[in-house]
This record gives C-alpha cells, structure tokens and sequence, in this order.
C-alpha cells in the first residue's frame, strides 16, 4: 500500500496511483485528525472523496505516530512550539499527546481513534493498539499486549460503521512466545483481518524475521496477514515468504525524493554523476510513463535543478517498482513457484 | 507558449502538457547552457529528446536573462558566489558574464547564441539582441537598437540548422517613433516571424499598450509576431486585440505556485480560509484533471500541508486556463467575434 499520509501520496495523483496499479492505499490518522481534521473530513464526505479516490483506503490508528512524533518532539523538537515537560502520557484510558505542529493539546482513546477513521470513511480501520518501544523488556512489552488486548475489545465495541472493518493487532516485541500468546488472544476475535505490529522498530534483521516467523505461524490462515510499516523490497519478499499478505512503507516515495531509485538490476543513486548523460531509460524492464519516456540523464538534470518534475517521475517509479514486485509475487504463488520468485528477486534492492 | 526554464515546465509532464493542449513550449538559453549545457543538450540529441516533448519548442536567445539574472549578483546576490565588480560586460562583440549559480565566467556573442539554439535543437530560434533597461532614455534605446540590428544580421549568417526559423527582435523601448524606426529595420529581413522585445520591463500599462499599438501597426500582417515575456490574462487579450500572436510567461505556473489561480470567474487565492471546507471545484467552467477531480477544499489543503501534489494540480490549471483563453481568442477571430470575446473576457483576471 503506497501510504498517503496527509490525503495525498506524495507527488502523485490518483491517477498516477491508478495507472501504477495500485489497489488500496494508506491514509495517517494522526495527520488527518490534525490537518484538515475529523470535524472537515466528516463535511466532506471522507476521504475518498476529498482525495478522489475510489479503491479502498487503510487507516492506522494514530497510535503508533503520535508515539514516535508527538513524543520526538520531548527529544528536541518542543523548541518548535514552545513546550515543556513530557509531550505524550500514556494512560489505561488512552493517550494525550500535544500535536507536533503547533503544540495543542489533543486525548486519543480507543473509541476516539474508532470515531476519527470512520470520519475518514476508510475501508479499513486498524484497532488502537500501544506499540512498545524497540528495546523494551519482557516485563514492558507485557504491559503493551495487555492494554492492546483491553483497547481492541473498546474498538470493537465502538466501530459502529457498517463499510468498514476492523484489524486487531499483535504485539508481543521480538518475543517469539510472547507473540505466540498475543496472537491467541487477538486473533481470537474472529475480525476480518490482523496486523503484525511492532516490528522494524530497531530489531536486527534476524531478529525480526525470526520473530515475523513465530507470529504468522499461528496466525489464521483464512485471514489477512498485514505487516506494518514493512519496509525494503528485500523485506516485502521475506514478509511475503513467512506468509504476510500486506505492506506499506513510505519508502518508495521518500527514497525516490531523496535520488534512490529501485530498478531490476539494483538501486540507482540518481543524483550520481555518471548518470548525467546517459541516454538509457532508468530501468528497461520497467513499463511506467518516467521509464518509457525519459532517460537517467534527464532524471539526474531534474534532480540536480530541483524541478518539481522529479518528484512526480522518480515517485511514479518507485511505486511502480513496489507495486510489480509484489504482482510478481502473487502471480509466483498462484503458479507455485514463489521459491524460484524470491531468489530471482532477493538482493537485488536491499 | 508555457515556459520550460530548465527543461522542465515546472511542476507538469510533457503528457500533462499536451493534456492541456500545449502546442508549444519556451525553453530558456541562459539556464540550459549552464544546465545541462550546450555540449551535452548535443550529446543527447537536442531538448525535444531530453525532456520527451515531440512537438515545438522555441528557445529565447539568452540575452535577456543574462541581463537580469547574471546582474541582480551585482545588485546583491554575489555573496553566493564570492565575486566582485561588474558581473556583466556588454561590448560591441556581445556579452561577458558571470553564471548566477556557480559565478563561473561565460561569453555570449550572437554566434554563441545560435550554437547553443542550435544544439539545444530549437525548432524557432531567437536572435541575440540587446534589450535596454526599462527607464532608458532615447540615445540609450537607440544605442541597443543599433547593437541589436547588428547582431541581428550576424545571426543570420551562423544559422545554418535547416528544421530551425530564425525570428529577429524589435527593440525601441516606449518611444514609438524608435519602433516604427526598428521595425523598418527588423523586419526588412524575410525572416520567419518577429519578436516585439523590451515590453513589460517597468513601464506604465497606457505605455505599453501605445508602444505595443504603434509597433503592430507597421509590421508585416503575414508574418507571427511574438511580444516576449507577457504576461497577465488581461494583457495578453490586450496584446491579441493589437495583433500579437504569440505569448510567452511563467505567470500561470509561477502564480499556481504561489497559491493564485486563474478561474472563468476571477483570481482565486487558495490559501485563503474560506476555501477550507468548499466542495465546489476551483473552476466549474474548466475541464482540466484538477477541476473535474477535485474540490477547492482539497487545494486548500494540499496548499497548507505543502503537499507535492498542490503544485501538480495548481500548475495544471493554471497553464489550462491560458490555454483555453487564447484558443477562445482564435477561434472568436475566425468567427469575427473577437471584440465581444474581449469585452467577455478581459478584467476577469487582471
């Protein structure tokens, strides 16, 4: 899912999104409550419409983003607005946190986070979870499952919309048998899908697939399995192996804006000056409108002058990327040869 | 003509372009012998395969924005590049300056201009003239004149690319006797078309408009006549009312940029609050993808988040409306309608 944090992908229209492929996109509850806010999303008909979008759209809860950057702003960023003392305090409530752009004070509980996503009419709501930080211990991570466990069952209680649906989500941090134990309890809901969070949050990359792989293995399999916040195309391809159905990482459109672009033979350093007269397409096994049109050259000119062009072509190819990496993937599967997929495809974008 | 600065018209595809109904674009000499340069706009097979736009392009000469660009450093901006003293040296040969990106020295002579055109492969081609400052007085003006008729002639001689048309410049600044006396010298030369320069550099909109008036008045009827670097709606009915027939500007760019765009009902700016919540399309008598998609609400919104796609949208419209109005014109004048479409169009957007 390309992740359109403040009602837009970044750099692409809807109908770029449409011609890449794209089937359903990410939206940020966290930056939709805050700008334009639940009161206007609800005037206006939600977000499908606000953005023209038609296919379905996934809300997180808000929940993990005003951890990391309500709280980033404690760390360093409360110069920004004036702040002092902690900017984010946890309770068995829920969470009250000061917005990150001008410092107001905001209470998110789990029925306010139900109320925000079904303003934003979105198809599908994640459940309000705590995410525990990277390195917490047993005894931490314990405290988040069950808070997690408490809040889902407020969620269900208060998604009261009839188009939407609910995704609990497992917690546990990189413990395979706290995993295990969340997992029973979450997934014991009989929701239409369940996310894997905490993960990607500092782990090593062994301690994450070890930990992804403990967790899917109890997973229903009728279900689908959504991986948060997931992550390079190498990770996408393991994700997939140890059984997880769904992504989304901002890493397509934000690599493409700082000159790293994914191609069949590897990452591209666009900003590089071996590339500036180069007549070759970015990627000749790539179909999207930037590599049939323009050459690396022309990609590197525009990086270089700071064009806004680049921005639209380098993100229209990332995503693009993204979006046949995975089709390949599903096709791979349908056809039972996903083991052949993985290792023609693995190593190539780290 | 939409403008290409650097290659690019800022913000839109060559398929947006065309989209729009662009015919033409303006490529600008003086940013792209800087970037990519002259050698390797050859090397790569000229602008129209660089930037992937198959249809015309015209190029200035590089003049004018030497004048400006290269010699606001003097005026302020040389601490960017460390370099003192004159930045510009205009002699009988042509023009010694320093680059405003990077303070490195370059000579344009009238030759130099014609090998960059032509390497750039322009399909209409700009003489190197020299136009005065825009409180200049007569033996000033004169002076350019005579420099300008001059390099013209030397233009001609090193034009030697068969698929480009050379177009020669009238100076005169507001005096319009200098124009009738400049024009008589222009446009003794058979050439393909004749570019009105020196317009639209200060001067009051009454001494614009007489200057234009007396200019047109005694050029050839059957050859394009272009006023260069103009301008607003309003202007541009102006100069079509006159008998110019070509335009170019980064207005509707610049200003959708800025947040001002132009509608069938007047100049709307998108920043302002009152857009925040409004369903209604930006401009319900357009049929650009912005207009048929989205809510001024949304702009709204893409403007005050600093969203990517804003300048997408904005541009899109912008360079659209333009479009239609000057498609409007002709076809008013083929219909020998022109004068109602005038008084039908002109103070709308001023």
């Amino acid at each position: 899912m390309p992740v359109g944090t403040v009602g837009s992908v970044k750099g692409l229209s809807p109908q770029q999104l449409d011609d890449a492929g794209a089937q359903i996109i990410l939206g940020n509850t966290y930056h939709l409550m805050l700008r334009p806010g639940a009161d206007l999303m609800r005037e206006l008909g939600g977000l499908h419409q606000f953005m023209s979008w038609d296919k379905p759209i996934l809300t997180d809860s808000g929940g993990f983003q005003v951890f990391s950057l309500a709280s980033g702003q404690a760390r360093g960023q409360s110069k920004k607005t004036g702040m002092k003392g902690p900017l984010v305090t946890i309770g068995d409530d829920g969470v009250t946190f000061r917005s990150h752009l001008d410092g107001s004070k905001h209470r998110m509980r789990p029925e306010d986070s139900m109320q925000i996503q079904m303003a934003i009419g979105a198809d599908i709501i994640m459940a309000f979870d705590q995410c525990p930080p990277g390195q917490s211990d047993e005894a931490q991570v314990r405290l988040a499952m069950t808070k997690t466990s408490a809040w889902l069952r407020r969620c269900m209680q208060s998604m009261t919309r009839k188009q939407s649906r609910l995704f609990g989500i497992v917690q546990g941090g990189v413990y395979p048998h706290l995993r295990r134990e969340h997992v029973d309890d979450i997934c014991s809901t009989d929701l239409f899908g369940y996310s894997i969070g905490g993960l990607s949050v500092g782990e090593s990359k062994t301690q994450m697939l070890e930990t992804l792989d403990a967790t899917t293995e109890v997973m229903p399999d009728d279900k689908p399995r959504y991986l948060m916040g997931v992550g390079t195309p190498n990770d996408l391809l393991d994700g997939i192996r140890l059984g997880v159905d769904m992504f989304d990482c901002v890493m397509p459109t934000r690599n493409a804006r700082n000159g790293t672009l994914f191609t069949s033979t590897g990452r591209v350093s666009i900003k590089r000056r071996e590339h500036r007269n180069s007549r070759d397409p970015l990627d000749p096994n790539c179909s999207c409108y930037t590599c049939i049109n323009f050459s690396k050259a022309y990609l590197h000119h525009l990086y270089r002058t700071h064009e806004l062009l680049y921005f639209q072509l380098a993100s229209l190819h990332n995503i693009t990327y993204y979006l046949d990496l995975v089709r390949g993937a599903r096709a791979a599967i349908e056809q039972g040869a996903f083991e052949s997929y993985y290792h023609q495809h693995h190593g190539i974008n780290h």
